[in-house]
Formats: C-alpha cells, structure tokens, sequence
C-alpha cells in the first residue's frame, strides 16, 4: 500500500523537499511518516499552523498532523487549519501511542527520582506514578526532546517516557514497556498537501479511495442534519466519524466535520454534489484510502 | 437564574461539603463555580478521574468539569467519565478563556525574561510571544497556581499568565490583559452530580430544563443516525452538539454524544423513550437548563 501511495503522490508532491512534522525526530508524527512514506525525510515544525503556513506557501510539499486520539478526542484547530489553508487530506494512519520508560545503562527503577516527558503523555500513565509513588512526574517540552536531554545528562536518577524506539539510538535502556493507562489509545494521523497540487492525473490514480471527508454547515432548521445524514444512508455510505463545531458570534449555527466510506464504484463527486444541495459552505476535505492501524514497534 | 439553580440542586446535594473541582483556587473551574453557584465553596481535586470517583463515593457532592473547549474541542475523556461514574449534568455554564500577564509590581515588560503557565495557555497566546520575542515561556503546572509561584519569588524578570482575577489578591501588577491569540476561545463547564441524587421533588422543579444530553450506540447500518437524528427533528428538538467516538475493540461501531434543545412542553422522558427505541444503550446524562455566556472580569 505504501509504494501505491508514493506512486500515487509523485506527479505532485516533492519527496526530496520532507514531510513537514509537528515535533521532533522520534515522535509519533515521525513515526507515522515512516510507515506511510517509507524512505521519505522529516522536517520538524514548531507547531501545527506555522505547518500549515508553510504547506499553503509551497504547494507541492506534503506535511503530517495528528487529527484526533481516541482518548483525548479531535484535534479540533487541525480541522480548522486544513480548512483555512486550503489543504487536502491525501492519506490516512492510525498509531498506538504508547509510552515505555527509559533511563541511562545504569539506572534502575527504585533508584529513579524523576521522570520526564510532555505533560499529555505524563497524564496517560497516571496508574504507573501511582504504583511507583517515589517517581515524581516532571513536564518536559516534548517526549523524544526529553528521552535526549535524559541521555545527555546521563544521570541514574533521571528517566524519560517516550516512544520505545527512540531508546536505542540514544544508547539508553528501556526499564518499562507500554506504562500508559489505557490499551486504547491511537491517533490518527492524516498526510495533507495544498489542493492546488491536486492534478487531474492524481485523482484518476486516486479512483480506489474509499474514503471521503467534508466540512459544511447547515440551515437553522432542527432537522437540516438529519436530511444530509439520510441522503448519505440512501447512497450506502458509511459514516465513520462527526463532529459539529460551534460558530462562535454565529449563535445556533454550527459546522460539521465528517468523515464516510463510500460504496465501490461511487464516484465522490457524486455525493459532494448531493451533500451540496442539502448543506451550505460545503468544503471537500479530501478522498483517500482508509488507513491502516499500527502497534509501536 | 443562580439562586434558582441551587434551590432546584438543594433538596439533593451537600452544599457545605463544597463542590469538586478539577485545580487549584483561582482558576477557571473555580470562576465557573463561583458564577453557577455563588456563595458555595470549592475542594481542588488532582485530576478528573479522583474528582469523578468520589462524586461516585458521596451522592451527595457536586463536581465541576470543563466538557468541551471552542478552540481545542471536545474532552472526550470527561463525556467518558461522566457515563462511566453514573454522573448526571444539573447545570452548564461557558467562560471566556482569557489569559492575562502579570508580574511584581517593580517589573515591567522590557525587563521580564521568562512566562510561566500552564502548556496549554502558553499555547494559545503564541501571537504574544513572537510580537516578545524576548521572553522565554516556562511551563508550569497549572496557570493560577503558577501566578502564586511568580507572586512568591517577587522576581521582576519573571512573570505569570493566569486569569486576571488572580492578580489583585497575589498582589501582582497586570502588564497585558487579554493576550490570547483567539477571542473566541470558550470552555463549557457542566456541573455533576451521581444520578441517585436525583430525587423526583427535583424533577419537578427542573421540568423547565431545556436542554439535554444523551449517549447511545448504534446498529451496524449506513442510516441509523439519520433515523435518530430525524426522529429528534419530527419533535422539534434542536441538536446542538453531536460527537461520535469510535469503540476502540469494535469495528465500524461508535458512541454518539448528543446535546439537543427541546421545544416549551415536551418532556424529556418521550424523546428519551423515541431515541431508545432507534438507538442501542441510551444513556441519559441530564436535563438542565441551557448556560450562559461569561466574560471574564
């Protein structure tokens, strides 16, 4: 799936350019990156819209966000973002977040006094400080950024939670796997890309994409919702994912993300067009392969 | 509204034992409780799992948690929390998000060299900082806990962003109000209660609640939200928050977390028993009367 991918990428997108990336060199979006688009570079962003600035400024360069976690639920400015950028959803891929503790070659766990890392990842493995009370939990800019200031420091009282592969490269040991509460966390990441990289060829390659994600907004009419969603029904399409967002100094008005599996051998452009009739401001966010789920490795 | 709402809450709750909040003093979970609730006081709880357990624990106790910000999205892990615990929603509320600079009364901006907050409010004023770019955000625990920490070490080189109302009583001078990148940044806070506190008496007295929540799962078909969502809409019910959220374990299926409005005269048990009917594990969350909009002062 992924040469097809890159394959189906080529005519538009500069590979030798990077997939631009919020964080560091060993971070999940980087992880993502690598099994979508093996081969492909990273460059590190400081953060999510300086991403999208850049992606609207170069249009054939491609760049990974995480869009939502099944714990901490969707990244809602992401959303926002690929909307006011003018950016299209071009893949999609889920991945296990999942935190392993890691220290210097000579520490051990009972000898630890602090452990670092971003404080999302130090609030999903509440249950491992409760069980190991002489830890104290300190928050760091960011998990693989702090996974290397541990190996720098080199000091046996000092641990990291990050992603277990970025313990080998900095020489550190892995004292405890996958220390987060729940079994159930995952994010998704989506690839984007500005839709004027979009060429004609592209979407004939892109005929097999199965999935499909839009954004509008309705009329004031409690059943404006409900009619959209029945005329998706009525052309077998299956919706995986809705979110309404307030309009805020737009009272009552709220705008729908959604996501759908369409039916083979239904063309998106004919449930755009329908969704258009029944909706306003209708964006097409994008048509894609559904992603696959991945367990960190 | 205020005095109404707590002596619709009185019959059922603990007044004296204060209401749970999810923080320190001084923040936004205290504002919101001081505005719903005014006269009553607040317990700061470490986390919104302690704080869920033992509303769980006392029937008696009130809770306040924040349940979805405009800019950031839904908190899907307190939704969670909420149906989990067997919690009900008595009340909402939506607060201004306004993050203010505030520092010793000798500093000034020129001489400031670091900001300290909590990592999601340093976050939201990004604008702030590259129009500064020579102060250094620090991140600290928690925003109001980080101005007492600014307000202690009486150093005019380092400064908080915190609520404005924090200052005055620390005895910090406010350098910048309002610097937030986003003016429409709203969190909506709801405040709970286990169900077995609700008594009938009380049903009564809140038969004017409007507004009500809902959980519920669906079957494995294209048009089952349609169906509902039409059925909410033949009523005359006005969604105003829909969520889904994928059951991690079950492919293609998910829960939906709903908010609609109901018309004068409709009673919430028979659009609870139509939607039970089209749906699969309803869960009621609460009928309460529709929040209103604070800024901050």
């Amino acid at each position: 799936m992924q040469i097809d991918l890159r394959r189906a990428l080529a005519p538009a997108s500069d590979f030798s350019a990077g997939v631009l990336i919020q964080g560091e060199r060993g971070s999940f979006h980087h992880r993502a990156t690598e099994l979508l688009l093996p081969g492909v570079d990273v460059v590190p962003m400081a953060s999510f819209p300086a991403l999208a600035s850049r992606l609207e400024a170069g249009s054939r360069q491609l760049g990974l966000m995480a869009i939502e976690n099944s714990v901490a639920g969707a990244l809602l400015t992401n959303y926002l973002l690929i909307e006011q950028h003018d950016l299209r959803i071009v893949a999609e891929i889920y991945l296990r977040i999942s935190h392993s503790l890691m220290a210097p070659p000579t520490a051990s766990i009972a000898d630890l006094r602090t452990v670092e890392s971003h404080p999302m990842a130090l609030a999903q493995c509440r249950g491992f400080f409760a069980a190991n009370t002489h830890l104290r939990p300190v928050e760091a800019y960011d998990t693989a950024g702090g996974a290397e200031i541990i190996a720098r420091a080199a000091d046996p009282h000092r641990a990291a939670l990050a992603p277990i592969w970025c313990a080998a490269p900095l020489g550190l040991q892995v004292l405890a796997e996958a220390v987060e509460d729940s079994p159930h966390n995952w994010t998704r990441f989506v690839l984007v890309r500005h839709r004027h990289a979009l060429s004609t060829s592209e979407f004939d390659v892109e005929a097999s994409a199965a999935k499909s994600s839009v954004a509008f907004s309705l009329a004031h009419d409690p059943g404006s919702l409900a009619l959209a969603l029945t005329a998706l029904a009525e052309k077998d399409c299956s919706l995986t994912k809705i979110q309404s967002l307030p309009i805020v100094g737009e009272p009552w008005a709220y705008r729908i993300f959604a996501d759908y599996l369409r039916p083979e051998g239904l063309a998106s452009s004919a449930v755009l067009h329908t969704l258009g009739q029944l909706t306003r401001n209708l964006t097409h966010l994008g048509d894609y392969a559904e992603g696959q789920h991945h367990q960190p490795t």
